[in-house]
């Protein structure tokens, strides 16, 4: 199946907004086994969104668009389908059921221009909308013996994300044959052609029709596993198949799978064991537990930071001593440690947890240049501290430091060492 | 002027990266008055390249296309292009010269297909990049009567950026007659509708030719101002008048213009003023003392911050008395003007700024509901406490709350009131 997917709105077409659903619909969408053969915007315009439309069912089968479904007059979208395919709008009334309550509810006057969300292309499926107002809408028809098919939903991501797994993924499985599973592992701290030298060769590995993508961000690679089988039970073995392979061989690098993310991880690890975390920060002024408490119900295990920015906040705060930075500087082994154990004591908590580095531009030695790091660690069964080497660019070196510092706490809590060779950033 | 944009590349395709350079294209070429029609991604294959052109060319006579300029043999564009407009590939001696330099001195070598960097098709111009290896490539020609122009850039960004400005730029600014100045005002702690309503009958304030564009993002609203001219001098006078005019009427809203941030700019007065800031932190988990600290050379007035989630570190380490927590609840003025005072106190800073809050998406009350936040200040001349009502989302309640500190900083140290109206987040 080949599917052409059409963003529509001058927002996006005139940078206003960066189309972020163009992406995560190209990937779910090669997931599914779609191929998707290019992904066009244009603004809201009658003559640009027809010939679109053309072109679009010149390349594939299936056209997927986002944008341009809500009640106001540059939202045209709807309209123009129905005039390209032919439909006359009806008004649904189950679905001017549903907008006369929802409006009603949160004290709001159902508009004529709102009320025009019901209208519904004759033949078309209104899909349902469970975040928003306007319902998403499928389509079909033969013509001159091909099929066209198209999916309609609102431009705002995340009513556009639910519709599309509700509603129009399904709507793709059963109209395509085969099947494609996937499983996506989450690794940190060792870089993707690392991971890749580590894995050998990839074939014997996966086993047959299993694929392997890697996508680094940040300190992490996530490795995403996609399976083909004759029907979903078989794509389903393959691609278990292999990410249990994968799991083995990669070990304690795997922090987790799917959507989660190293801070979510580490906090049910932290709750499940009713453990608590405090963080003594320098180089990552607050980075460090800002992630640790961007996720809900955090406050069952962080208990907070002293971001130690200057030397007398390292001393006074944190119990760093003098000697310590006058001997060995703030970027330093004792210092990584002497931070961990006062966040530790002086917030009551489990675990302390450091970072102090020359994150850049400036600052930077020739015995410690721009993206030298030291993580410390201190818990009831000792202190450690890990040196890193990082990037010339300081947003870059905060967001790794931070990314290697929770999984330093991961690795720690499960008492798991480095099985499968060192982290691509510690120094040796 | 029209224009196409045209993205190569699967990777952007299947969503592995979001297409971040098409937004900003759109918007540079929007600002420099070409009408940019539509945008499109395809993948790295030759036919649906070839078909790409043909049907840009349809639409527009100026090509954008930025991706598969590299050495890899996915990187086919250059060929493509070059077969498109019937012109030879032709090694450019001092392309090459420069390659060769470029990778001795980082001691790699120039294999062949490194080599074809430096291949041009004839007639083509070479765009020097400042930042990477691959030169941009400038073409045009005459196709029965009408002008077919091209551009063709490497896909990472910022190589990107820098060619589109030395050199897209000005051959675009060449070609169209007339000319277009813009102003960007950036402002915080204001909606983007209740800035509109303060601004009344834009027409009469910013004088003839002159666009306003608002783009609001995490509390705070860039505020684009646009002029045409029939030359530069007279679109600068326009845009200048409009600006000047909107700047009297916002007042101390605007706290800044341009590229800067709200972070730099409050790290640029403080550093000015010779200012030392600490932070007390409840519900933004060090996310504000994280932003005060992603400018580089912020040690010059960044103390720190003490993360204060749990109660204990609240009282412990800010001295928040236990009866304020007892009478008045973690999320209450008293402790907001407590916290912003011990993180004064103990930091040693000029400043305190505190923030306490609901962020959710659970934890609410009746009385005090997701998205209840108090700000807390302290400096020498007193202390002051602002309550805040946002948002459902936690992650949004994070962000604005950090931009509102901000704010409230920087409104502090210039002694600067809310002139303009209060802000749109302040419950009054």
């Amino acid at each position: 199946m080949k599917a052409v997917l059409l963003t529509i709105g001058d927002e996006i077409l005139l940078g206003q907004i960066v189309n972020t659903n163009a992406a995560w619909l190209g990937d779910r969408l090669a997931l599914a086994g779609v191929d998707v053969v290019r992904s066009e915007t244009v603004g809201d315009e009658r003559e640009v969104i027809l010939t679109a439309l053309d072109r679009a069912y010149e390349d594939g089968e299936l056209v997927i668009v986002t944008g341009g479904l809500g009640p106001t007059h540059d939202d045209i979208t709807k309209q123009l389908v129905a005039e390209y395919f032919g439909a006359e709008l009806i008004r649904d009334a189950k679905i001017e059921a549903l907008l006369e309550q929802r409006y009603t509810a949160r004290g709001r006057t159902l508009t004529a221009s709102r009320r025009s969300m019901a209208d519904v292309p004759a033949g078309f499926e209104p899909l349902a909308n469970p975040r928003g107002a306007a319902p998403g809408l499928w389509g079909e028809r033969e013509v001159e013996g091909r099929r066209q098919m198209i999916a309609l939903m609102p431009g705002v991501p995340y009513e556009m994300k639910a519709i599309f797994e509700d509603s129009v993924e399904p709507h793709i499985h059963e109209r395509r044959p085969g099947a494609v599973k996937h499983r996506t592992l989450l690794t940190a701290g060792r870089g993707e052609s690392d991971i890749a030298d580590d894995l050998g060769d990839l074939e014997t590995l996966l086993g047959p029709s299993v694929g392997l993508a890697f996508l680094p961000s940040l300190g992490t690679v996530r490795l995403r596993v996609t399976a083909r089988g004759e029907d979903a039970d078989e794509a389903q073995a393959r691609v278990d198949r292999a990410a249990e392979a994968l799991r083995e061989r990669l070990g304690s690098l795997v922090f987790g799978e799917g959507q989660t993310s190293l801070e979510e991880v580490v906090g049910e690890l932290l709750a499940a064991r009713g453990l608590t975390i405090a963080s003594g920060e320098s180089c990552t002024g607050g980075a460090l537990m800002a992630r640790i408490t961007s996720v809900p119900g955090a406050s069952r295990y962080a208990q907070g930071a002293v971001v130690a920015y200057s030397n007398e906040a390292k001393t006074d705060l944190l119990d760093v001593p003098q000697d310590d930075l006058d001997t060995h500087g703030a970027v330093s082994e004792p210092v990584a440690i002497a931070l961990a154990r006062g966040a530790r004591k002086r917030l009551g908590a489990d675990i302390g947890i450091a970072t102090t580095g020359v994150a850049g531009p400036t600052g930077g030695t020739e015995e410690k240049p721009v993206g030298t790091v030291w993580l410390g660690i201190a818990d009831a069964s000792g202190e450690r501290a890990l040196q890193l080497r990082l990037f010339p660019d300081r947003e870059l070196n905060i967001a790794v430091t931070t990314t290697l510092a929770l999984d330093l706490v991961r690795r720690r809590v499960l008492g798991a060492g480095a099985e499968f060779g060192e982290s691509t950033f510690i120094q040796s």
